[in-house]
């Protein structure tokens, strides 16, 4: 197909198609002359992943462009990969983060591969830990404390979650786990913030029931 | 205290707590001389608000604004008032979001508050709901389909969330309580996107033993 088509298709106008092929995010379409290209299935895939990690998923293009190389050239499956595939789509942090609130609660659930990496491999786990860190310290910083149950209660609910993702990691190439990984980390976190807003609604209408709106 | 003591405590640049003053986030110190002004500990709180918010809340100015402006002016305490502390934390959302593959899902759980709310009084639970759909379908454009079962885990995870969070909503006064559930729904969010990755590199490791690493 044409790029207007390709354009019409996915519902992506034909500038912005345009400037992910001069990004590089998309690949070029086969020229059949010097002003016209074709394109075919692989780039309507490839442009409707783009529009989910950076719509939904509300990445800003550098990160979509690390998350897109990691999808394209995956190495062997490992716990080093996932790690580097965890940290591709991680936000930046500063270089002072003070770990020690979240090693704590680490320590407090007995996350000993956590723990582990932290210890001897630090990059491997630091994005997630310091991300943890401060926000904890941010909550503390704005005087609004969890209570430490209610942490417990996140990080038994957090398990529940990572127990069915990672199970559910395909094993039979590297490619499918890394795409698995990385599209999953980033575009599951609306889903279960999102999910996390209506519950609380259901919770909130059975404490406040709608009655005592309307007096 | 001055406004080089209220940064120093702090840790807000100068010109960044002057910026926050013109933008009317911070009130006005009293005046002592045309050019000082002095500042006290509300001033030092709302600064830490402030930057708790922007820094690991990750808002914008504006939905900053908003979030402190229901800190600030709480109304009085019933469902219409969580549901506007919510949608003042919520990202804006397209018009024509089609809606149909949250409320299935909704469905399937019977989470009867948030149907009922969708249907008699849309503006309620919208932009959840919203955020919900449109995560749904950017999955599934990205060919990324997460299997229901997989949904149900995290029905049942966020609503152990939400429950525990809700239970412990303060009900003295609605001030506390508004706060409560703005503050607890973006401050809280980094927590739990953190610890699902902690988590899943805690899951990983148990199924992808570390030994294989090195072989």
């Amino acid at each position: 197909m044409r790029i207007s088509e390709l354009s019409r298709v996915s519902g992506v106008p034909v500038p912005t198609v345009k400037f992910y092929l001069r990004e590089g995010l998309l690949s070029e379409g086969v020229r059949t002359s010097p002003n016209q290209a074709q394109y075919d299935d692989s780039h309507l895939q490839r442009l409707r992943l783009i529009r989910a990690l950076v719509g939904a998923g509300g990445l800003s293009l550098a990160t979509t462009r690390e998350v897109l190389r990691q999808v394209d050239e995956p190495a062997e499956l490992t716990l080093a990969v996932l790690g580097a595939a965890h940290a591709a789509v991680s936000p930046d942090r500063p270089e002072d983060v003070d770990l020690t609130p979240a090693v704590d609660l680490l320590r407090r659930w007995g996350w000993a591969a956590c723990l582990t990496a932290a210890a001897t491999d630090p990059g491997q786990v630091d994005d997630a830990l310091a991300a943890l860190a401060m926000a904890v310290t941010a909550l503390a910083e704005a005087g609004f404390e969890i209570p430490v149950d209610t942490f417990d209660t996140y990080a038994d609910a957090m398990m529940q979650v990572a127990q069915a993702e990672i199970a559910r990691i395909p094993t039979e190439s590297a490619d499918a786990a890394v795409r698995y990984v990385v599209l999953g980390t980033v575009l599951a976190e609306p889903v279960l913030l999102a999910l996390r807003r209506l519950a609380q609604r259901e919770a909130s209408a059975a404490r406040f029931p709608p009655s005592s709106e309307q007096p």
